[in-house]
């Protein structure tokens, strides 16, 4: 059959659907998965294009690409939380036989494309993937400071460590971006989401 | 705050992860929700392209955007099955309100383009959008081939039916997507998922 490989690799990432994200939807009725997830952040991603540092050198469509397929590899190494250091111990490793293994169901040119924009987006070096990593953490944590914030509170995840972990690749890419995430961090704190 | 309706409005599209469609996910587990559906249209439409007439006049990204968005409108206006007459009565109406509700949220000119980017997926014009509805048919088709097809059985579609809503649409964006359809139908046939 004509297309054959593209059917089974649709197919194959319909599980990312069962993949459960530590964070909850804005309603807090339960957690996001990681589709839900790879969605938003492509449409976050546009309307947050206009307020990023070199964005003449961001090609957005590239972006949006390697924004829906980034999470792909969650399939076979799971979601991993970002505040859980020991969780993140080989993650890389991890994730890398799961894109080797899904991408891997194309054929060339896909294939190595998708791949590749894998490895850009982990490697976080290009504009394309400075842009794409900052979206990537703005999302949930937006999510955090306008929902109950259960995925902070119930893993006690301390303020500083948050900024930590998000604020230096958010600021890389936009200056806006970074001090929404200042005003938003500090509620989050009055409202006692973190400690 | 900066990014004050940049936030406003990721956080109301947050509503489609509880728009629920009448098909199933892969494993039968549930029916999926609109912005899962959302992603995976995103995703596939990059491995169909290759596949598509006319892809030198076609803008890859600029469908990638559309897709993204076209659905937003069913948090306000929910999931109409499109096999289902009398609930598409007068549904551009209603998802029209909604558009402008949703994305007039936003500054211009975002807003004005997720509006026009819209009404050009719905009119289905142009080749950008020829594509976007083709691989908008094509993926729930190809999950009801796959899994149990209940969203067809519960609702006693017939194949003719299935026909002539989704193969004129494939067909016009591209030959081997059309060729593709035919076979997995004549599967979905024989497997009774159709009448």
């Amino acid at each position: 059959m004509i297309l054959e490989k593209e059917i089974e690799f649709v197919l194959a990432i319909d599980a990312l659907k069962n993949v459960s994200r530590r964070n909850f939807n804005l309603d807090n009725s339960r957690r996001e998965n990681t589709a839900e997830h790879s969605w938003q952040v492509v449409v976050f991603a546009q309307i947050l294009y206009p307020y990023t540092r070199n964005k003449e050198k961001i090609d957005l469509g590239r972006v949006l690409k390697m924004l829906s397929i980034h999470d792909v590899v969650e399939i076979d190494a799971g979601d991993t939380f970002l505040f859980d250091d020991k969780a993140n111990e080989g993650k890389f490793d991890r994730e890398l036989v799961s894109a080797k293994r899904i991408f891997g169901i194309l054929d060339e040119p896909l294939r190595t494309e998708f791949l590749n924009l894998w490895l850009e987006f982990e490697a976080g070096e290009t504009e394309d993937a400075i842009f794409a990593n900052a979206v990537d953490r703005m999302i949930p944590f937006t999510l955090n400071c306008h929902n109950n914030g259960t995925s902070w509170t119930e893993a006690n995840v301390e303020l500083e460590k948050v900024k930590k972990m998000l604020r230096p690749k958010i600021e890389q890419a936009s200056q806006d971006m970074a001090d929404t995430f200042d005003v938003l961090l500090k509620k989050a704190f009055d409202e006692g989401k973190l400690k």
